[in-house]
């Protein structure tokens, strides 16, 4: 392999490739993923500066039959941008492809490299008077191209969908290395199959996108907060459907907290003060951007509680103040999985079903769960406005959280996400298959989808080489 | 092929296979497209009855080599569902699969099978309490199927996106008569590739959609709707700009109609009194839809319309007093492929480009047709906020259309889509690909898409009988 190595440093230079040849290097930080589930061993960690020297690097490891693993911001949460143990794969760091090529605001669309950091296009999209509106945990140091190939969600898809919603054009590095420049600022364009929705997903195993046009939204006047304990889940969606219909569009977050985590939430970081968790099962956080004013906001949301009220689902709410309360009360719900950490090691989903039956749901599984594994802890919160749940389960007070993963995880993990087909979910709602998730796709998705899948895996990497043994 | 015939007879009845053996038939509702641009001649047309019988009719067909033209209400501008001359196409007709399956109001969906007419799925929706909002001119007669196939457009596509971005699930039978069953309520689900999206939007030639999952939304409770006169195509550019500031995702819909366009519409229906267009070169109409009231719209178009005319972009308005004349206001609107048809043949487009290069490209576009055919008139109308132009070439006064057509239309089509090129833009924005604009892709996509393309359909229908000669 030396002969590609020596082909990639003159490639995209020698200082962005580095080996374990040299032992002074530590490539930790793409071999190991972000959880610290899987540290593997690349051959090399290549970084190209462009979409030329990507493409170069592509069509250098096809003629030597060496696959890649393309990796962003490596924040991924299933395993799914870090190499092997084998030594044999390329670990493609599209980090230094980060400019914002440009900003078009009469059409509201940015085109953008695909290594910018998510947190640095808010900005850039902010500076120029505009939303970009992905918003996830992980903005700081996730990339826009990541985003993309996990078609990653977050906390605003109500409103303005996933990021597959937010892309209007991509630039794609083929299995070949060939260079597909589709990027595009229309918002109309039916001439063909849809390649950009293909690409957008599939987890770097189809090709390498290096480039996107995304769309721009007009900046709301004002963002309100409201924070309202609610009676039972299925009170939480009668209250989503409510807001949908008062607020429309503004309604930009709908989150649920299950009491026992905001509970986490109060015991280990009291100085977050959590509002009216202590009396309900639930908790609901209402976001509304409104283009008017806050006034007007503030009176949209009194009047949605005040119905809510006399409809019974709602039992006590508060609304934020000002700006700085409502970043509060986003700060205790993004806390939940640090509270959640905090308390001990758990097992984690993250699954989907129709909002419509969310509540039936966790009723059966709630249920379930605690006759297989008595006084099991539900840490269940979530995008309930998206139907996706973190239906988190934590072990028994008292009980050492590595030995519950070890005897545990496997059997929830079938107990829950039998739940979910029964009710017609996903397994794998916003963060993706990667490793961890692709042994159980043959079991839970449709045999004909995967049969097409796999058509189209073939077709697109007959070699076979791009992030091998994610998703399929 | 009386094998084939036979076994599709026992299949889906012999009622439901229509062939030319009985002199008394008349297939041309099947066999001639709804512009009377081709009329082919089938070996059956086949009538199905449920998505069982479609996946039985595409076995038979897959087993004797016979191809398939899917059908749905036949309504296509782009001769995508009619067979060859051939006699050798079994045109499969998908209107007997008509039944609203299911509508959640919780979740915000329907299950529709494929061929429910568009104004019925309207019609179920409203009468449950929700808006469908997928809309256009063809809608009493178009089915769902067909616009999923050709990922129709329409009038709401600025708030609501394309069919593509109102569809969760499909049910599909594949080329080798496989049914897929990827019916989903979900907003979210990462489980790998996007197969929804590449099968809506490609015209029957991958395999064919049978039934879907839809999104509704919520009924506003207003609409309301303003015609205003534009000083130029840049002053409605801007106007469009601030309109999706102030009335946001309330802005519902956003016209341009150029004055030789209103003035076609003024001359043959003069009962419709097209307003504001005598002195200005563009008319601009643009919807708003409102969840609080009327009152609240129409305060919220005062308050825009008085910033536009000061800014200058608009010179003249009225806003609609009441529904009737809202409804006016459109007809108007979507009186000018009458008008124009009055007037006598045309050459017709269906382009987009990116909303900020629609002054330049108009500006560029408009002269150098001028030059090429002095006294040409121009019909430019279209969905702006979408950057989607109906960019209409008439022949000039006194010329016999049907001569300029013959003589004029490939030099036309190619300096229109040429400009199109040059603006980055696509020569189909809501019409699709069909026979019509297939022979033109070669030289206007990009050919590593077009590549990519042509692997795909390989893969899915490796024996290309599926509506071939369409796409690709």
């Amino acid at each position: 392999m030396s002969t590609l190595i020596a082909h990639l440093r003159s490639t995209v230079g020698a200082a962005h490739v580095l080996t374990h040849d040299d032992p002074t290097t530590d490539l930790s930080a793409w071999e190991q993923d972000w959880r610290k589930r899987a540290h593997g061993r690349a051959m090399a960690v290549v970084r190209p500066g462009n979409t030329a020297e990507v493409a170069a690097v592509v069509k250098a490891c096809a003629a030597a039959g060496a696959s890649i693993v393309p990796q962003g911001g490596n924040t991924g949460l299933v395993v799914g941008g870090v190499p092997d143990n084998s030594g044999t794969q390329v670990l493609l760091s599209l980090t230094r492809l980060n400019r914002v090529r440009a900003i078009d605001g009469a059409n509201l669309t940015m085109t953008v490299d695909a290594g910018c950091v998510l947190q640095n296009l808010q900005t850039a999209a902010a500076q120029a008077g505009f939303l970009f509106p992905l918003s996830l945990a992980a903005e700081g140091s996730c990339t826009i191209g990541g985003n993309l190939a996990t078609n990653a969600g977050g906390t605003q898809v109500l409103r303005y969908g996933n990021t597959r919603d937010l892309c209007l054009g991509l630039e794609v590095v083929t299995a070949q290395g060939e260079v597909w420049d589709g990027l595009s600022g229309l918002r109309k364009d039916n001439t063909g199959y849809d390649l950009r929705d293909l690409f957008v997903g599939s987890e770097g195993t189809l090709g390498i996108i290096t480039a996107a046009t995304l769309k721009l939204y007009p900046q709301p006047a004002a963002k309100l907060t409201a924070w309202a304990a609610v009676p039972s889940m299925q009170a939480a969606v009668e209250l989503l459907g409510l807001a949908q219909q008062r607020l429309a569009a503004g309604l930009t977050g709908f989150e649920v907290m299950g009491q026992f985590a905001l509970g986490l939430v109060d015991k280990h970081f009291p100085q977050l003060r959590v509002p009216l968790w202590q009396d309900t099962p639930y908790c609901v956080l209402l976001e509304n951007s409104d283009f008017e004013s806050e006034a007007h906001a503030r009176g949209l949301f009194e009047s949605l509680l005040e119905t809510a009220f006399e409809q019974g689902t709602v039992t006590d709410a508060v609304v934020a103040e000002n700006l700085t309360q409502a970043k509060g009360l986003w700060h205790i719900r993004e806390s939940i999985p640090l509270a959640q950490a905090e308390e001990g090691l758990n097992i984690k989903h993250d699954i989907s079903v129709p909002v419509s039956s969310i509540p039936a749901f966790c009723e059966a599984t709630d249920a379930e769960l605690q006759r297989a594994i008595p006084g099991m802890r539900l840490v269940n919160f979530g995008h309930l406005g998206d139907g996706n749940l973190h239906y988190n389960v934590q072990a028994p007070e008292g009980v050492d959280g590595k030995a519950f993963l070890r005897d545990e995880e496997e059997r929830i993990n079938t107990l829950v996400f039998d739940a979910v087909a029964r009710f017609g979910g996903s397994i794998s709602a916003e963060h993706g298959v990667g490793s961890l998730k692709a042994t159980k796709l043959p079991h839970y998705k449709n045999p004909v989808a995967l049969s097409l899948m796999r058509a189209i895996k073939t077709a697109l990497d007959p070699q076979g080489l791009m992030n091998p043994g994610r998703v399929i």
